[in-house]
């Protein structure tokens, strides 16, 4: 993996670049759609490459784990070659899921046990073996094994968490630099910098992160309940720290807004199930705001979806009838508001990089955000 | 509306044929998806148009009724202006389905009144308000108001239904002709023979309908879980009396094998949920034969879904990772099954009327119907 910054904005952090992997390159900043099973619900690939125009998709290791299971994606060659997406492939480490499986999954030095949400069936996790499941999945970029803290968290349980994080970061990469990928490209290990809403601890992850020199770098533990100005907060501490030439990912956020903000702190990659499982509760992110597409008012609404935004959509449908979709709950409803969803963050991730390089960044994102979270 | 009749098999009674609307020209042997509330099930528009092929699309009367509700359609311009499909689409009378409500429905001689799925409201169908409903709605070819008996079903009952739904279309046919198309385009207004499985009524039936010399006829009250023979013989029956010079519509059939057997005694029009209902439960029907996709023997078969059929789907999916994806109960597993199943059904529908042109029909259905009803 190689990551090259092309420019950066004079008034705040922001910067383009590109990422190359065996699979591609990306340009960032960039959103990559969670396709937790090996797909992005309800988008066929086609539509991701040519409609969408994804440079990168999520897998979620635990769910990939139980199903298909390893066994499967070994034989197949790897997840591209199962799921038919040839473009890059980014996999977290599974302790998210496993984590909010609360009630059953134990926590040690070790690892972590849990039962599976479909059969019941025992597992366990350990920095070593995630490494191993990961190399044979066969994403691009890996994830170390963390653990994210709540939010709230106690200060004592942050910090003894967040050491245990470090301990797993040290196991992750004697395992990740002792073996090597399964099918012929390369794959890339990226630590996570935890501490919860701490800034000492923020700042103490931040700097043992980036002792590891690794290709690039994860800030996990937020988006995860605390006000965004303690997101933005904590991103700023970090990216601080975190060294200026690798690729800064924070994971699990956010809104358009939530993205445009951690643009300008200088992150440059992002992953969020927001634009899709929202997208099926009826909740449309457009040029022009935010619409809630089950309101009455767009019952007779015949406009197209989003007017700004270049998509076959706009030959189809309209407001109207995915207002119809959405409330006979017909799985096309699904289909159209994902696609525009995912679209609309595909877009504006391009038009950042666009305003990036024009270096009219920070005048455009004050008044983008103004207007994209408007609520229509 | 326009029906021409192209080329005969001198061995069968195949033809192939067109039929001229204003929303365009549909290729008779024709299969026409369910798209029950305005949407083929999981499937784009534009997929409709440009992978599947698809000359017309059905709707169904009683759903579009209740949701969106004909201020709505009306509002839009008709339901081609409502849903973004400008081909073609045929209206069933809502009969089928209100017959279905059984328990909430009462058959009377003016009518039936019904409480909706939805929200449980009181309405009532009559020959005369169906007409109405289908102006409003504005398919290109709408259904009368029949009684469609279930199998099996006494002679007596099937005879005095049989001569009800006679009176009805007589109603229907004075409403629809004392009334005009809503949005500027023709409308055509198919009648129903019904009889049961009953040589005698079937008969009298065809030729109670074939003298109200409307531009199209239907056959009803067929594929209710009768055996594939009584419904051949049935079939031919009726083919037997109605007009040769007018398309003829089996409704609710039917599987691959129904559909070549049908086109071999002058069938032209054909609807039926299978491809798109068993779709969704991993039913997958190809050029080698049929699949459930279920089966634990797809896990690790890494080939493509249909190698015979020429599809976007051969560039990205194997029957491993569509097996993966029904398992796992995901939106796109559904989606590239009933892409697949339409996909089949239409080229299936292509292939005939090539067959029948070549003058090569018989010989290739016969060899046909065994391959794509293998069981693999
Ligand atoms: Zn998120
Ligand atoms: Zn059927």
């Amino acid at each position: 993996m190689v990551f090259k910054i092309q420019s950066t904005d004079k008034k705040s952090k922001a910067r383009t670049g590109t990422i190359q992997t065996d699979h591609g390159e990306i340009k960032t900043p960039i959103f990559m759609p969670v396709g937790t099973a090996g797909t992005v619900k309800s988008i066929h690939q086609r539509e991701l490459e040519s409609d969408i125009n994804a440079q990168i998709i999520l897998g979620n290791t635990y769910h990939l784990y139980l199903r298909p299971g390893l066994d499967v994606l070994s034989q197949a060659g790897g997840i591209h070659k199962f799921n038919g997406w040839n473009r890059p492939i980014l996999t977290d480490s599974g302790g998210y899921q496993v984590y909010s499986l609360s009630g059953t999954r134990k926590i040690k030095e070790e690892g972590v046990t849990f039962a599976s949400h479909i059969d019941g069936s025992k597992h366990t996790f350990t920095p070593e073996n995630v490494m191993d499941i990961q190399r044979t999945i066969g994403a691009d970029i890996i994830m170390a094994f963390d653990e994210c803290t709540p939010y709230p968290c106690e200060y004592k349980y942050a910090r003894k968490s967040m050491e245990m994080t470090h301990r797993w970061l040290k196991r992750c990469c004697d395992r990740f630099d002792s073996t090597e990928p399964k099918y012929g490209y390369g794959q890339t290990l990226f630590p996570i910098v935890q501490g919860s809403c701490f800034k000492d601890l923020r700042l103490a992850s931040a700097e043992k992160i980036a002792s590891f020199n690794r290709e690039g770098n994860a800030i996990g533990g937020l988006s995860v309940g605390e006000p965004a100005e303690i997101m933005y907060e904590m991103t700023e501490i970090v990216c601080s720290v975190l060294p200026w030439e690798k690729p800064r990912y924070l994971m699990g956020v956010g809104t358009p807004a939530n993205l445009l903000e951690s643009i300008a702190l200088g992150i440059d990659m992002f992953d969020c199930v927001m634009p899709t499982r929202n997208a099926r509760n009826g909740m449309i992110f457009t040029t022009e705001g935010i619409i809630n597409i089950k309101n009455e008012k767009w019952k007779s609404d015949f406009s197209e979806i989003d007017p700004g935004l270049p998509s076959f959509l706009k030959n189809y449908y309209s407001k109207a009838y995915l207002r119809h979709l959405v409330a006979s709950k017909e799985i096309l409803g699904a289909q159209i508001a994902t696609l525009q969803n995912l679209t609309f963050y595909l877009w504006l991730m391009n038009e950042a990089r666009t305003k990036i390089e024009e270096g009219t960044f920070s005048e455009w994102k004050d008044l983008t955000v103004k207007k994209i979270m408007t609520r229509l």
